[in-house]
């Protein structure tokens, strides 16, 4: 038969796993330092639970089959199994809760480059009974900022904005009727030319004079405290616009006052996340140098997270990094970090077979001593050893012979910077470790 | 419409989620510390290669579906995906070969107690081409004993037997025809009555004679070099005996150069694991006050791993913890460590709102220096602020009032002994750390 993985699913070689690994262990960490706690819901759930909200293109991509009473289907993100997961346990959770969750998601779209089938969505969300603090806006900026930086990222920025303001001012310009339309329009506005932009809400029925005002206004540029003035200055009444672009302001200044690099964060008044899901604060990150990656880690504020499965409101306010694709991403550029083909920190080897005894004895010694190590076993010539030291990249390379077993101590090489000298054991863990 | 999660598949609330994080971290580390590498193949495969060398009960279990041309397969195991990446990528691979791989399988089992659907299997394998040394039948057992000590589980052992020794014994009876019929039956012996096993032994045609003598040989018991010894004076001539009886020996007297407790390690000749695939050393795992619980760790040897799918010999040992059931067990008995509802190891609470941006301004400060922290921002009255810091049992709290804001220091009341003091941000963050 002929064996193979299925297209659009990623698998990697060891090297490049323990890159990987690193970088959602990384993740992890950082969740954790932000006080965001953990949970895993399952891959499988009910398809009537995972569709109740979801529209057309997903349901073409969803994986579901039938088995005995149930129709089943693959997760195809991590939001709508925390919404079923804060409706069934909401009695027993301390709000406002944090979560994080890492974990693989399934949508049959179409092979290409740079898609994938199954990849892994790296999530965090702050969701509280009623109402959530602005604050928590500020803080998922500060993790973000944080993530990026301990993953040893390119220079990046986090785009921000407040579909508040954006709403308001189509209130302000009466044309609030067609606000779900604009916004999605709007979320186009980078990759289309201005005129087919203008074009496209001259179809939807707006008025010339009024459309470009609407393009004068997502072009507004500057720094933060520019466009903050100059939003300022248009001196709009509108309720919707006034709190929104007060929110804004207090994300901004939360983040400065939580420790966040102000360079790395731009306010864009054109990102407003096509979903109709976000009502406040929305996210985008990219490389500087990368655009051509796409945002590649996005959220937003929403009022309500649970309103499919229950009556009660949950406001929250949450980011997701798809990871796979970052990967793919990174490595494609040559901007992996973390690296090293083994998990081991030494290796063993010995000069002839009738060493081996005490080869084994040492590296049980080792990991004792919480040093990844292994031996050579195979018994094979000592140049071959040689070789396999080398081709696994090894960091310290520890050989056995009679002059070393003789007077009980070892030959230890670092093989990062080719010296090498006679140890004894306590002498060896130290310098290893 | 009614929410649920699907019956079968287990989700954990946050503080259980942390525990249950922290035994894979730990189980990931462990398996690391002895050099294995981590691969992390797809959840979907192609039903074929899945199903190419299973038998009849697994297909039953198996959930798979059409989507588009493919008939595809959730894993049921990490072994058949393990085979078809060595079959896939040995060329690329380094020889001999430690992987681990820790990940969700999914069996459509009936839903009983104790039973999941959906399951974390956390496995371990090293493989080699055409021949791999015994010494790592022994490494399999100091990772078993290493990562269960590390867990800080109950009392264990863990039993270990060579198929060669049954095997070469029955050859030594002339009744090897039946070896598949009787290694099936031998794993059954401490589940039915002695009686029943004769009778067994009868209906497959076998003489009264020959099967006693069986028992009494599945039924040697004593310390390892007891069992030794009463094998050896067995004298039975017969090859594969020999060679089993000497593996074992090698197995044993490796793992005590390893640094294993001998007394975790038992001889037990009456263990087979059932399935024909292993061909030498097997082993269970059993917690000496729990009996009930079954093999929390089983494994073997085996000669070839990818014979479905390649011609070429690949010969490997491992081994499998079941770490969700392990996990349902160990929480019914009151049995799990490291627990802790919260990663926060800090929350910082005001006496009032007007020392927000100070509050947050700190839990900044904390996370630069790795503290895990967080502020309570709901405008509620101090003494709710108390009551969920109890709630979420807090080890550090963090109090900013009027005094603490106009002195520039903070009140830290160390909760899990009850003191409290006022420092400095200097001290406050080596206090904490």
């Amino acid at each position: 038969m002929t064996v193979r993985t299925l297209q659009g699913f990623m698998e990697l070689l060891p090297e490049e796993q323990i890159v990987m690994n690193k970088m959602k262990a990384v993740i992890a960490h950082t969740y954790e330092l932000f006080g965001f706690a953990p949970i895993d819901t399952p891959v499988l759930e009910l398809a009537d639970v995972l569709l109740s909200k979801s529209g057309g293109d997903t349901e073409k991509q969803i994986y579901e089959f039938q088995k005995g009473d149930n129709h089943l289907a693959m997760r195809f993100d991590l939001t709508v199994p925390l919404a079923k997961y804060v409706a069934l346990y909401h009695n027993n959770l301390t709000f406002p809760f944090k979560r994080y969750q890492i974990g693989k998601v399934y949508r049959g779209e179409r092979p290409q480059k740079g898609r994938f089938r199954e990849f892994y969505q790296c999530d965090i969300d702050i969701i509280d009974r009623d109402e959530l603090s602005i604050v928590y806006d500020a803080e998922v900026l500060a993790v973000i900022y944080t993530v990026f930086n301990k993953l040893e990222l390119p220079a990046f920025k986090i785009y921000i904005n407040n579909r508040k303001i954006l709403s308001g001012f189509l209130e302000s310009l009466e044309i609030a009727d067609k606000t779900v339309d604009v916004l999605r329009l709007v979320d186009k506005i980078k990759k289309i030319p201005e005129a087919a932009f203008l074009g496209e809400l001259g179809d939807m029925g707006l008025p010339e004079e009024k459309n470009q005002k609407l393009l004068n206004f997502i072009k507004i540029n500057g720094s933060n405290q520019e466009i903050i003035a100059k939003l300022e200055d248009l001196n709009i009444t509108n309720e919707n616009f006034q709190n929104g672009l007060e929110e804004l302001k207090t994300v901004i200044s939360q983040a400065q006052n939580l420790g966040i690099n102000a360079d790395n964060i731009q306010i864009d008044l054109s990102i407003t996340r096509g979903l109709d899901y976000y009502t406040g604060t929305v996210y985008e990150t990219f490389f500087d140098d990368y655009p051509q990656f796409g945002s590649v880690c996005s959220g937003g504020r929403y009022d309500n997270l649970s309103s499919v499965f229950m009556d009660k409101k949950f406001p929250g306010v949450g980011i997701s990094i798809g990871l796979t694709r970052l990967f793919d991403q990174l490595r494609d550029n040559n901007l992996l970090k973390f690296g090293g083909p083994t998990p081991n920190k030494a290796l063993v080897i010995t000069q002839s077979p009738e060493f081996a005894d005490k080869a084994i004895h040492l590296i049980g010694q080792l990991r004792q001593n919480d040093i990844p190590a292994d031996v050579m076993l195979r018994d094979c010539k000592f140049k071959k050893k040689m070789e396999y030291a080398n081709k696994i990249k090894i960091p310290y390379l520890i050989i056995i012979g009679e002059d070393e077993a003789a007077n009980n101590n070892y030959t230890l090489k670092n093989m990062t910077i080719g010296e090498q000298s006679r140890v004894t054991l306590e002498e060896l863990i130290k310098l290893v470790k």
